[in-house]
């Protein structure tokens, strides 16, 4: 957001005008946790959309496809339970939660979207879900963003959350985000869930162009181990409560507003892989030099999905040989000869050999909580960044 | 081998006849410890071979591959160090352990084949090399296949190995077999190497389509981690001191030799993934009713070399939710409705949901040190299947 001084940040949820938030324990988790979130505007919002691209989908994440191109009200999330694989009666206990929710709220059921997440295959207990969402419609309030991000949590070891706000035609904007994961839940699956609220006017084709771009650039573009889960979702609603004129293309604070959805989308990405399950080190990975930008992206996931490279991140030998050895077996154009490795600014390999940087220089890199890997292929135009982390004994520890 | 009463399966080398073999500890490794093998036939040997399709080949690969169509006398094989990624000095320094072979051997140096395997992007120590293949081949003998079988070893917690003598136009014939990985050698590499010798006599093409065939069932249908080394090499030499009529398709022997090779091949392969670094679970994931067989493969390599589900499979609860979503994110076409998945005999899902096994049942399957995922995608007549193993903590601290 550095061209725009008049934008601030905070680590906060800060609801928008208009939305009110609500993070309840309803049993669904033992011990009295929150694992019920809410998000509710009054006004009808815009909403915009991505689901994850497996094709076993959770019942949730079909339900909100099919309501995506109407308008939205509220977000009713448990966390717990996936709802995923249970065939038609998953979609029928997706929709009657959608429902129970709208009525309480008093708004058309198909403006009530849904999310799951947790143990898979397994029914959603619906008794708990139907007494729970009263409590949920109870407690919201304009105060309860930071309490609905952490009701969203699973594995993670903190909420993930992030408020922009800045001046659109002169009027103060605010867009708020919250995310979980790539945790498990219950020892079963991984899932992101992401919402984003604002009260920007925002024409709706041109939210969901915003919206996928900065998905594009942040949560797809980080991996924890490469598993991608049956319930992915990223929302946001634009409830127009801020007044401005509509926001799209042609306005001169799209730029600006587009900016500060990717700052907090890209803030949200990073947060899940410092807290990956059982993570000690964030790692980017940076090709350059492939023959594409399509290349340089499958050679910059076959180094961070690479269990050899993951775990040799944990110690602090530098095994620059396990990063060749899975460049080479990408489905990326790869010639040995002319590949380069920089931990950080020092050189590991040059022309695909050692770069005599001294063992110590390179230990001193990896040492580090965070530090970069630039892979120059030598052989084209194409970039790539991916953002990863180190795969531990804990995480083993987590999933077995 | 079951057709063929007349041979026979011992789990140790006993070399076929013309050959000697020697395992020796020449000092690339600390403590006195095997680190060299040199197998060697007084005749010339047909070859055949496979390599790794990595696109960063070790320079003993390269040197394999550009001697394979001639006739071969002799494997010189080191550990400790892979000579993967030194460039030109690495393939100057491969050359050079055939030539000081071959001079010691009085044979031509084009007939001296090299494996290395260790660590990667640091140069052979050329002395230590050149001191211990005198030794090596000072400590060649007719009992010396064993002793090979241990050189070749790294982070293998023992040595893989069989032979299987049976009869070809009535005359014994012995094929025997070692290999050595999925280990990691130093903390840098994995790598699979395995050494074939028989004394059979077999046309050149034949025997190459033969090893062709054989490596396509066995090695290549087992994955540890997913990460192909830029060492792995498979040689088969033939040296023909049986002195049957030559084996080929139209031989009436050929199908038991072939039979032989393959009988070989599963064995040394399943032994690599019951070693698999930190394995206590052998997996055998068998996928049916994929559109075609390439799908059914890409569908359990998904499965095979999921984190998620690996992790899994250390403590025993049956996660065949993991095994869904692997399915969903492959290249292979999945319908979530009509996918079926058995733990054994035991029904998981069934029509992509729960099929109402109890859970005791299926944590029964999961507790044994070796069990089966069937899963049938119910959508053609591809099918394929892949041997695994489980990812333990021990996995990590090994790679660390």
């Amino acid at each position: 957001m550095s061209n725009h001084k008049k934008s601030s940040i905070t680590e906060e949820v800060v609801l928008p005008k208009g939305f009110k938030a609500a993070g309840s324990a309803v049993g669904l988790k033992k011990g009295n946790v929150k694992d019920m979130a809410l998000l509710f505007s009054e006004k009808p919002a815009v909403m915009a959309g991505t689901f994850t691209t497996n094709q076993v989908k959770a019942a949730s994440v079909k339900l909100c496809q099919k309501r995506l191109s109407g308008k939205g009200h509220a977000v009713i999330i448990n966390s717990g339970n996936a709802n995923a694989c249970n065939g038609a009666q998953g979609m029928l206990d997706a929709e009657r939660m959608a429902q129970a929710t709208a009525r309480l709220l008093g708004v058309d059921e198909r403006t009530v979207f849904v999310s799951s997440t947790g143990r898979i295959g397994v029914r959603l207990p619906m008794n708990i879900i139907e007494d729970g969402i009263p409590k949920a419609v109870r407690e919201l309030s304009r105060d309860g963003g930071n309490s609905a991000s952490e009701a969203i949590m699973t594995t993670d070891t903190k909420p993930k959350r992030c408020t922009v706000r800045f001046p659109v035609d002169g009027k103060p904007v605010t867009v708020t985000g919250m995310c979980k994961g790539a945790g498990m839940i219950e020892p079963n699956m991984a899932t992101m869930l992401c919402y984003l609220l604002t009260d920007a006017v925002v024409d709706s084709d041109a939210l969901q162009s915003c919206l996928t771009d900065a998905v594009k650039k942040s949560f797809n573009r980080i991996t924890v181990d490469g598993d991608r889960s049956t319930n992915d979702t990223v929302l946001l609603m634009a409830n127009g409560e801020a007044g401005n004129k509509p926001l799209k293309k042609s306005h001169p604070d799209w730029d600006a507003f587009c900016e500060a959805v990717n700052t907090i989308t890209m803030n949200l990405a990073l947060k899940i892989v410092e807290d990956g399950e059982g993570a000690s080190k964030v790692v980017t990975i940076r090709v350059k030099g492939a023959r594409n930008e399509a290349e340089a992206d499958i050679a910059a996931r076959s180094v961070a999905n690479s269990l050899l490279v993951k775990t040799s991140w944990v110690g602090d030998y530098p095994n620059w040989g396990r990063i060749m050895d899975a460049l080479g077996y990408s489905e990326a154009k790869v010639d040995e000869g002319r590949v380069e490795i920089r931990y950080d600014d020092m050189p590991a390999a040059k022309d695909g050999v050692a770069a005599g940087t001294s063992l110590e220089d390179l230990k001193r890199v990896q040492r580090q909580k965070a530090f970069t890997i630039d892979i120059d292929l030598h052989l084209g135009a194409g970039e790539a960044v991916v953002y990863t982390c180190n795969c531990t004994e804990e995480y083993v520890r987590i999933n077995m």
